[in-house]
C-alpha cells in the first residue's frame, strides 16, 4: 500500500493505492455514511459496503446527468442525509463523477471519498477533484472542483473488469507517460501484455505513477490555469469523439491522442518515429487509433468545449515522449489541422 | 459610496453599496459579459445592462429550481459561453441565488458578480457566497459556497420595489441588528418611518451596516460551522414556514424569528421586554409575527433543514437584543419548543 497527497484549495486528498474496498470504514470519521455505487459493482462487492444505504445507480454515460443527480439528492433527502453525512462513492469514473457533484453541492456540500473501482478512475477520474455531469451530450458541462477526503484504488476489484475497461484505463496510463514520463511509458511498452493480464506488480507501477503524475500536476494547478490543461492531451479531440460516435471515453482518447500526436508531428514539434511509437503501444494495449467518424464533423463539435478560450483553444501537443506543451491557436487553425490530419494517420 | 470585503476561500467578494448598474462594467476585467436577470428588472433597467447577451428568467420563488438552472446551462452553450465569460446576475436574492449556483458549476465555475436590486438581496441575499436552488420546495437544497467577485448595492434601484418586497429586506436588517449590533436596533426604531418612504441616509446605514455585519460573520466562517450559524436566526423555522405557505421569505422570518424570540425567552435567555420591542419592530416596519400555519406541522417539518446535525438541531437564539447565541438542541425538543410557543406568541 502507498499513499500520495493532493494538496486541494478546498481540502487535502489522500490517495491511497493498494488500500482495500472493505477497509474504507477506517478512512472515515466516526459519522453516518451514505454509499453510491452502480449495480456492476453491488452485483459483486455489495457484501463489502460499508452501510446498508446504499443508493446503486444504472450504469453507462448516458446516467451521468442532471436528471441522476436530482434522484440521488431526492433519496439524500428521504434518507434524512443532513452536513453531517459522510458520502462514499464505490464505482468507476462515471459513479466517482456524479457522487462527487451531488456531495459537493447537496446542503452546499458535504464530505465524501471513494473507492475507485476500475483501472479508468483508478488513475485517471477518480483523482484530482474534477467531478461534474453531462448535458445534451457535452462532456462534464455542469460540476465543481472539490477534492474528495480519501481515494482508495483497490487493484483487486480490478479482476471482475471486462478487458475492454482494462483498456480504457490503459489510454490515461499511456497519456500521463507520454506528457510526463518516459521512464514510465517505456517500462509499459516492454510489459503490455503482463499489464493487460493484471499483473499485481506491473498493476501497482502503473497506477501508482500514473496517480503520482496526476497528482504532481494537480498539486501546481487545481483549477486548469495553465499546467493541469496537459492531462487534456487527447481528451478535446477525444471529448468531440465521444459526444459523436458514443465509444467508451478510453477509446476515445485513444484516438483523440492519435490525431493530436499526428499534429504535433505536422507542426514538426514531435518527431515522427515518437507519434509511431505512441500509436503502436496504443494498439498493442487493444486501443483504437482511429474511429468510424468524419474528421470534419470532430472537427465542427471542437467549438462546444470547456477548454476553448474566447476564439482560441488550448491544445496540448508533445514535443516528445514525455513531454507535453500546450500551444494556444485559433478554433479555425485547429479544425484545419484536425482535418489535415486524416492523411497522415495512415 | 462605501465598500466592503469579503475573503473567500477561493477568492475575495466586493461589496460596494452605492455603486450603479450603469457602472457594473467597470468592475469586469475584458472580459466577455452574459447577463441573468428577470423580467421585473429588465422591464425598468434593461437600457442599463452592460451587455445584450441577458437571459431574462420568470419570478418567484418556484423558479429557483433545477429545471431553472438546466435552462440557463443549455442556454450559456448556444451562446458558445467558455471559462472566460465573465456572468452578472442583476435582481433580487433569487436571481442572485440562481446566478452563483450556475456561475458556480457551469464548466466547472466562471467568474461572476453581482448587482443586487432588492432591499433583501443588498443586506442579506446577495452577500457571502451562499447560493443554490431549491428542491421539491426544500430551501436551497442544492448549491455551492463560492463568493461573487463583487456585489454592487445600488440604492437607487429600490425605488421600484413594491413597499412588501421592503418590508423584506426589513425583515432581515432587523435580524443582523438583532444578533449582532443594539446600535443599528436602536436607529431602526427611531427611524421605522423614514426607512419604509426609503429616506437615502437611512438606507445608506441601513444597507451599510447589515453588509458590514454579515461580511464580518463570513469572514470568521465561511462555511457555517459556527459563528454563520447565527446568520440563521429566524430562518430555521422561516424556512419551515416558506416550505408550508409559500409566503415570502421575509416574511416567514420575520414570523420565524418571533418563535425563536419566544422560545428564547421561554428558556430564560432573553427578558420578555426584548422579545416585545422585537416583534413590535416587526409589526411597525408591515411584518408578520404570526402566519396561518399550525405550530405542529411547522414543528414536524424541521427534520427536513439543512441546520440539523444528526439527531440535533443547531438553533439561534437570543440573549438580548443585539447578541445571539446559538444552541445544540434535540430535534424533538425543539418540535415540542415550538409548539409550546404558541402561548407565548400572543
Amino acid at each position: 500500500m502507498k499513499t500520495l497527497t493532493i494538496h486541494g484549495s478546498g481540502r487535502d486528498s489522500q490517495i491511497v493505492v493498494g488500500g482495500r474496498l472493505k477497509d474504507v470504514a477506517s478512512y472515515i470519521p466516526d459519522e453516518r455514511i451514505v454509499v453510491i455505487s452502480d449495480e456492476n459493482v453491488a452485483q459483486h462487492y455489495r457484501h463489502e459496503f460499508p452501510s446498508t444505504e446504499a443508493i446503486v445507480l444504472g450504469t453507462g454515460e448516458r446516467i451521468k446527468n442532471l436528471s441522476t443527480a436530482q434522484a440521488i439528492y431526492r433519496r439524500l433527502i428521504e434518507l434524512e442525509a443532513d452536513r453531517s453525512t459522510f458520502i462514499v462513492g464505490i464505482g468507476g469514473g462515471i459513479v466517482c463523477d456524479i457522487t462527487g457533484f451531488v456531495a459537493s453541492t447537496f446542503m452546499r456540500g458535504l464530505h465524501f471519498g471513494f473507492v475507485a473501482s476500475t483501472l479508468l478512475a483508478q488513475v485517471d477520474a477518480g483523482i484530482g477533484g474534477k467531478n461534474g455531469v453531462n448535458l445534451d451530450g457535452f462532456k462534464n458541462m455542469v460540476g465543481t472542483f472539490n477534492q474528495p477526503q480519501f481515494v482508495i484504488c483497490d487493484l483487486q476489484m480490478l479482476a471482475t473488469l471486462p478487458p475492454r475497461e482494462i483498456a480504457c484505463g490503459m489510454a490515461e496510463i499511456v497519456k500521463h507517460a507520454a506528457i510526463a514520463d518516459p521512464g514510465l511509458f517505456a517500462f509499459l511498452q516492454e510489459r503490455c501484455r503482463r499489464a493487460l493480464e493484471l499483473d499485481p506488480a506491473v498493476l501497482e507501477r502503473l497506477v501508482f505513477d500514473s496517480a503520482k503524475i496526476k497528482s504532481a500536476v494537480v498539486n501546481q494547478d487545481e483549477r486548469e490555469a495553465g499546467e493541469r490543461r496537459k492531462l487534456n492531451f487527447g481528451h478535446t479531440f477525444g471529448h468531440a469523439i465521444e459526444t459523436l460516435t458514443g465509444v467508451s471515453h478510453g477509446e476515445a482518447v485513444s484516438a483523440g491522442m492519435a490525431i493530436a500526436a499526428a499534429i504535433s508531428v505536422k507542426l514538426e514539434l514531435l518527431p515522427p518515429d515518437d507519434a509511431e511509437q505512441l500509436k503502436e503501444l496504443l494498439m498493442r494495449l487493444n486501443l483504437p487509433i482511429r474511429v468510424a467518424v468524419d474528421l470534419q464533423r470532430i472537427a465542427e463539435t471542437l467549438g462546444k468545449d470547456k477548454k476553448r478560450a474566447g476564439d482560441n483553444i488550448h491544445l496540448v501537443l508533445l514535443q516528445r515522449l514525455g513531454e507535453a506543451v500546450v500551444k494556444e491557436l485559433p478554433l479555425n487553425e485547429v479544425r484545419a489541422l484536425v482535418q489535415a490530419s486524416d492523411s497522415l494517420m495512415e
